[in-house]
Parts: structure tokens; C-alpha cells; sequence
């Protein structure tokens, strides 16, 4: 006897949740990570599939031969960022058993080999790196990049991985794997509001191009007491300038620019700044205008920057292009959920954010199903989906693999 | 043979030095910390002169009968802000140590007690409150708030004091001392630009009405990369247009008002941040502008708020009413400077910046000198002073002290 989608998904609930904030401090080789990591090994057993750790701390459950050709693959990951929520990432894993069991339920008979994964460090709360698991796996992140990544506390990640029992020494690209896989489909809650009660199920078209820039603005400390106005090189000046600037020219051009980060030294009240460092997340639908965005903010930095006597450095540290999804396999997607006569039909959407799905999609026919939240909130304890949504994601997810998979 | 001022000057030097950044971290009972303390008592023994701890931590070395009535005493502090300079404080105790040394060489007759003494934790970098030391000794800061004092590890005081080998116990007001001081005199170095290479030394008139206001903005946390701007509540907007609004209010009308510290949460680049908290620093010469300054950058701050749909919550956290110095002692002073037929006469300033003499003032007849800095930079590795200019200082102030002890 499984645990059935409300079971599981009350027994995850719990795990790693900050009693103060409400939400989920589920990050790469913590505690909590391995609490996810020991319900996962235990839901596949309990199913009877073949539990299976790669190299680079996915894990993986097998129906069918591991090694065998075309293996249709699901799953999504179960860390979250600091104090997120409970679905991005759970969803897909639990609602993957859940459409498992539900075809074991109606009778379905598997012509490949299917598989479940939980991709490690998708949020890249610890090392600053999303995907870590699927970036690895994919050849896209080195092993010797990863071997430099390090943690707040400048701890590496191969220690980590270490001291969590983890063996690094064989973390790499893993081509044979990836070759073998079929199709992959993630499962994934929507992280806007573009769905609605009457299409609670969507398919992901693209991902965004998007990228993390760090804008550090130097300028002088001195005492905020006594430095007369005109004697000041005050950085947080030329900083809120430019968290300005980029809200007005992203709206302008339809795209998204957010500073949510910022470290500032030394951070005394009573001494201006001598460093401001913003982090300046971008997106846009494609790569020109994200490129044009991001040039537009340096220079009204740099303008202001003129003025305030502060100099502006800018460094890109992330960048992904544009991903969009294998054309015939999200046709089928789309083609198979609506012949299961969806409701309000199937929308086919973008998304502005970066997954696991969007990084193998480089190596292997990949594809996305979002469901509903109706809060459009995400990374955040606000973040929410209806269990009656979450239900229809379960089973539209069915219908795709059994489709792929049974065939 | 004690040292001369250069050689003592020489000696605290590389005391709680960051080799990163070039400034101090001479933090409250920290250990850089503990090594200017033993460097104070030492400089007291070697001269001679009784070495005494009060209650509250701070350190005195007395020349006289600690008991006697109507003592002269001179000092500042030796701890600094983070990556502080080498000048806010310790020229004022290294300067009382030589203005002592040179009086004897002069063979002067002291009529009266003289102490040198070091407050502690004059500039608040770990438990938040400035001048603890001396607001504990003349009853401003009660026994009972600083228990509650915790640091940023939420170490609280006491404990903070006891690890160092002080006992918190008897800590508090410190009414008969005070009663016994004549007049006390601090020597400080400039923070701005206003003493020049003519005047390297001046007297304080007051010190500016100052304070510490708290400005949390609410906003919702979300993902940086799938909420749409229109469903975004970003506070990170909202504080923006703060910083700008303050420092334009500010200049016009000729005050100070500064954002210097932040923290954010959660924090993370691909988060809108959920809440933004700045601390703003604001003097102004008299108390009603500050007043109005604050209250036009809270409307503004609450305005955008509406705009963003972020909540806005002012907390003042600390607030210090101008001090006028003792205005006696201060014209006896500056009498005394000019007799000494200085060169370019001897000012007599405002600073915005607190001290302990400004805490002080309210028990004591209390008065200030400031010795130039070129740079006009302080609370930073930048700040500065010439050897010249130090020795002017030291000298003055030695008059000061024969004028006020050897009567």
C-alpha cells in the first residue's frame, strides 16, 4: 500500500520549516535536505522501484531497466530557497508517485522504462549556483567549477557533500545517462497568475533568457555626523538611483528587473557607505532585450554615479539564454491533455524562471507542466496551489506518461 | 621614562588592525579591545598614577586623591567603529597621556586631582547604543536597559562584559564620582574640514541634536523572475526613493541625513524582498529642523509606500538633544588658546557628532577641543591627522590642563 498525494504531501510538510518565518529552509546537504532525501528513497522502495544514486546526489526511481534505451523520466527537486514554499519543487516529486500510482491503477502497461528523479541544489540557496544537480549531470557546471563553489560560511562543496555522507569524488557530466532518456517532463507549480480555476494545467513554452549581474558601488566611508553634504561620495545614493532606474525601464519594456539582494560594508548607522553591492536580477522574452535592459540600468548607474563622486562596477555572474522547449514534445503534451477533455482547454505559457527541465532541455527532449497558484506568489511561505489543482496536475501528469511511456 | 606621544602613538597602531581592510575593529570587550585596555593601565602605572576601573568598565589613572573634590579630568575612548580609523578616540587618550607628561616637564603644581580617563564603548558598533560607558556613569542608561543590551550573536551585555573578565553586577549610575569632577575636557580629532592648517585647533561650541530613526518597509516577498510588475509589492522601491528623498530634504535645509545601514530579507537575488529595514542618521544645527526634516522623509517614505503597496513603519531608536558645552569653561578655554598666542587665533566650532564629553555635559561643566584632519574623513581607515597638528593639540590641551589644575 502507497502513501496517496494528500499522505505524501502531509509528511513532507513539516520537514524543514521554520517555526518563525512559516517558510522552508530546505538547502543542499542541510538537515532538512536529508530528511527529503530519506522520504524519497523510502517512497520508491515502499513502490518497489529500483532506488538509485548518481554520482552528483540525484536521486533516481526506476521502473523497468535503468539501463534500458528511451526512458521517459519525471521528477523535480525538493530543496526550496531561504524561508520558501512548499511547492516549488515538491509538487513535481510528489505529484510524479502520485501519477505513477495512478497508473498502476488503471492497468497501464509500461513499454520503457520510467523513472522519478529529485535533482539536488535546484535553488542554489547554499553556493549561489541554481541547479547544481542538473548543471552537473549536464556537463554545463564542471566538476572543477563545483569544487571551487563555496557556502556562506566558506564551506566546500565537496566537503559539504562530504560531511552530509555524500562521496564528491565522482561528480561530473553524466552523457551515458542522459543518453539514454527519452523524454523528460517536469512537473512544476506556476509562479505567476496566469492560470486560471477554468485551466488550472498549463504547458511551458520557453524560458525566459535571464541572468544575475552584481553592480558594486564604491564610494568613500566617512562619518554620517559630520561630513558636510558636499564632501560626501555616498554609494547608497547612486545604489537607489539605480534600483529606480530599472524598475522604470524594465516596465517600459515588458521585461523584469528586480535588486532583492544587497551587502553593504562597512553597514554602520552612523557611517556613510564606503560599498554598496547590488545584485540585479533580469528578464526579458528574449535575449536583445534583455541585453538592451540590463545596458540601459549600467549606464543610468554610471551617470549617477558621475555625479554622486561613487564609482559603478558591474560584473555578470549567471546568465542563461532563451530555452525553448522541444517543439513535437510539447505539442503531444498539449494534444494529450487536451484529449483528455481538460476543462477551459490547455494554455501553453512561458516562464521567467529557471529549472531543472530548463537545463537538460540542452541534452535531451524535454517539457513542462505548470499548475495553478493562485496567489502568483512564489518563493515565499505565501506560495500556494489547491489540492483540487494539484489533483488535475496529477493527473494530467498521468496522461502524459502514460502516453510516452506505454506506448 | 615614560613614552613620548609619538612612541605611544606607535604603539596602539597595529591594536585590532584589519590587515583586509585597513581599519579597526576595536569592538566593546572584544580582544583588540582587552590590548588597549592593558596598553591604558599600563601607560597609568608607568607614570605613577592610580589605576582605577569603575563599575561600568571605564578605565582612570589619577594623579591625586581620587576622593578630592573638584578633579580635572581629560580622555576619550580607545574602541572604534567597524574598520574605524586610528584617530576617533585614541588621539584624545594618547594626547592626555602626553599633555600630563609635558605639564611635569614644565614642573607644574597641581592644586587639584587630575585623571585621564578611557570610556568604554564610546562608539556602540556591537550592542547599537553609542557611549555606553559614559551614559551607564551618569545615569542615562540604566542598569536594567543595558541587561537587555544583546549584540549581533544576541550575546547579551553582561555576558558580553563577564567573558571578559569584568563583573556586570555593579553597573549603573554613578552620581558621587561625577559630583567630584571640577570640569572634564575631551580632545578629539576633527570630523569635517573646518580647522585648517592655520587653526589646527579648535573648541567645541555644541554638539548638533542627533538620531537614529528605523524605517521598516513591508512588502510581500515573491520570485524575481515570474511576478508581474503589476503584482509586485517591492519595498526595495519604496526605501529607494527614500534615500533619495532624505538626502535632497536634507541639503535643503542645510542638516544631515543619511542611510548607512540596511538589512533585508530574505535577501536572496532571485527574491523580491519581503521586508527592508534602513536606518537613518539625521543632525541638524537646532532641534526643530530635525524634527521637520524626519517627519518630510517619513511622508515621503509613506507616500511611495502607498504607490508600491508597501507598509512603512518608523521607530526612533535613539534621539540626543543639542548639548550645548558649559559656556564658561568653553570661553576659558578658548581665552586660555589664545593667550598661548596660537597661530591664526583659535575657533570655536559645532560637530554633529556625539561624544562622551556631549553625555557628559549634563552632570559636568564639560568642554571639547578638536585637532584638524586634513582628509575631513572619519569613522573610516581614511581619517587622518598630522604629527604637527597632534603636537599643537597636545599642547593646547596641556594648557588647558595647567590653567584648570594648577590654579
Amino acid at each position: 500500500m502507497t502513501d496517496g498525494f494528500e499522505a505524501m504531501w502531509a509528511e513532507l510538510l513539516p520537514v524543514g520549516r521554520s517555526a518563525a518565518s512559516g517558510g522552508y529552509r530546505r538547502h543542499a546537504w542541510n538537515a532538512a535536505d536529508a530528511e527529503c532525501r530519506a522520504w524519497f528513497e523510502d517512497q520508491a522502495r515502499s513502490r518497489g522501484l529500483a532506488y538509485e544514486l548518481d554520482h552528483n546526489g540525484n536521486q533516481w526511481a526506476w521502473l523497468g531497466d535503468p539501463q534500458g534505451q528511451g526512458a521517459i523520466v519525471t521528477g523535480s527537486h525538493l530543496d526550496s530557497v531561504p524561508d520558501g514554499g512548499a511547492f516549488d519543487g515538491p509538487l513535481g516529486v510528489v505529484s510524479s508517485f502520485a501519477a505513477l500510482d495512478e497508473l498502476r491503477e488503471r492497468g497501464a502497461q509500461f513499454a520503457k522504462p520510467l523513472a522519478i528523479v529529485n535533482f539536488g541544489d535546484e535553488e542554489g540557496a547554499r553556493f549561489g549556483v541554481a541547479c547544481i544537480g542538473s548543471r552537473l549531470s549536464a556537463g554545463v557546471l564542471t566538476r572543477e567549477q563545483a569544487y571551487e563553489l563555496r557556502d556562506a560560511d566558506g564551506v566546500r562543496l565537496p566537503d559539504a557533500m562530504e560531511r552530509a555522507g555524500y562521496d564528491p569524488t565522482g561528480i561530473g557530466a553524466d552523457d551515458g545517462r542522459l543518453a539514454r532518456i527519452g523524454a523528460f517532463v517536469e512537473l512544476h507549480v506556476e509562479q505567476g497568475r496566469y492560470l486560471s480555476e477554468e485551466q488550472p494545467v498549463g504547458v511551458a513554452s520557453a524560458i525566459w533568457p535571464h541572468g544575475r549581474w552584481r553592480f558594486d558601488f564604491h564610494g568613500e566611508a566617512n562619518h554620517a555626523g559630520t561630513t558636510r553634504i558636499e564632501d560626501r561620495r555616498d554609494p547608497m545614493l547612486t545604489f537607489a538611483t539605480t534600483v529606480l532606474s530599472a524598475r522604470k525601464k524594465a516596465a517600459l519594456a515588458g521585461a523584469l528587473a528586480t535588486f532583492g539582494k544587497v551587502a553593504i560594508e562597512p553597514n554602520g548607522t552612523n557611517a556613510i557607505a564606503s560599498l554598496v553591492r547590488g545584485w540585479l536580477d533580469s528578464r526579458a522574452a528574449d535575449e536583445a532585450t534583455l541585453t538592451e535592459l540590463v545596458q540601459a540600468i549600467a549606464q543610468a548607474a554610471a551617470e549617477r554615479g558621475e555625479r554622486d563622486g561613487v564609482k559603478v562596477e558591474l560584473t555578470r555572474e549567471s546568465y542563461t539564454p532563451v530555452v525553448d522547449f522541444d517543439g513535437p514534445l510539447r505539442d503531444r503534451l498539449a494534444r494529450t491533455l487536451r484529449a483528455g477533455g481538460r476543462l477551459g482547454g490547455v494554455p501553453v505559457l512561458p516562464t521567467g524562471a529557471g529549472h531543472d527541465a530548463g537545463i537538460l532541455a540542452s541534452a535531451v527532449p524535454t517539457a513542462m507542466l505548470f499548475v495553478r497558484n493562485p496567489s502568483g506568489v512564489s518563493h515565499s511561505p505565501a506560495e500556494f496551489a489547491e489540492v483540487a489543482d494539484c489533483l488535475a496536475g496529477v493527473s494530467a501528469l498521468a496522461d502524459v506518461l502514460e502516453d510516452l511511456a506505454c506506448q
